[in-house]
């Protein structure tokens, strides 16, 4: 598998992948809503890898980056659904981070 | 600014901002709060551009785009912290939707 | 079973029910967590029952509010940890929306 | 005001607010987008008083009884909207706690 796949060819990738199918994207309340699920379905495996009741850890590993995968899959169907390119979206808030927000922590060599 | 990045760069690129704070990543179940915040902006912007009380449409397109670059950098920092290869996962998710999902919905040729 | 409770009691019967463990109440960010997680299995619920892809509907009926009812143990569970009277903040809130919002959607009467 | 009233009673508060409004009770996929809104702005709050970048406490136990008082005015909304008793649910919840799930926990006295 290509391991240097641009983001942009990951959002089209995500596209071709949806665009086979009549039903093609949901509407938009319903991707934030598969978003709420898959967001409660990482806090599930967060708390078992964190939480008071721990699972072993080998198991964990494999479940946290599958349910990031999924979350992350939603996340560029949204994306994709609303015309964004995320890449332009990140930029911007690095950017912001880097002006507006650039004293909010500590830097390393202070 | 460079378009066409690849998303293990993009990855690298908020591990190089957070890492030039002492405080570094926060906690798991910090990163997963501040998740679950900004997913919450992200419902209100999709409020506002789909639901009962909608706002103008050009304000709201880049609020929509701006809330899906804050979100996207959370869950970024989230993988980074964990050492989860987004790409991979995403690639992942689209390989098990290409094989045990593959009948789930109704092709457009059907 | 007695229908008619009042939120205090239901409170207490939440803190009655946790303060029989050792572990007693999740710190605040599990807790926190644990409200991510039911909030996606609700969003799954009404996806069933609303969305693209709709199940049955008498198997909907009972799971949503069982799910409601799992959500509204963690909300309860949260506010006893921190000491709040529900009741009271959802007074507040009605007491709010009914003088600073009050011109905010419009009376059938108009 | 009155400190006792029935979690019924509140259902009914909240019921009597709304009907008031032509627009009435949002649809379904909205009223979960609110609840996402408001668990955001809970999740704030929570970061606020016991995450890495914390405010002062009087400040913030004020601001947290107010978004758990918005969060569980929604979630009445959707309860109502749907036609659900949260007291049944509820009592549900505890029922299978207290019985198949009664050793999942430590008990004090073990």
């Amino acid at each position: 598998m290509d391991n240097n796949r641009t983001l942009m060819e990951l959002q089209k990738d995500v596209d071709t992948y949806i665009s086979q199918f009549k039903e093609g994207y949901f509407p938009p309340m319903e991707l934030l809503a598969r978003l709420t699920e898959e967001l409660g379905e990482l806090s599930r495996e967060v708390q078992h890898k964190y939480g008071t009741k721990k699972k072993k850890a080998t198991e964990v590993e494999k479940e946290l980056a599958d349910e990031m995968g999924d979350f992350f899959f939603v996340l560029i169907c949204m994306a994709n659904a609303e015309g964004i390119d995320l890449q332009q979206s990140l930029q911007n808030v690095l950017y912001k981070y880097n002006t507006r927000d650039k004293d909010r922590w500590t830097k390393k060599e202070d």
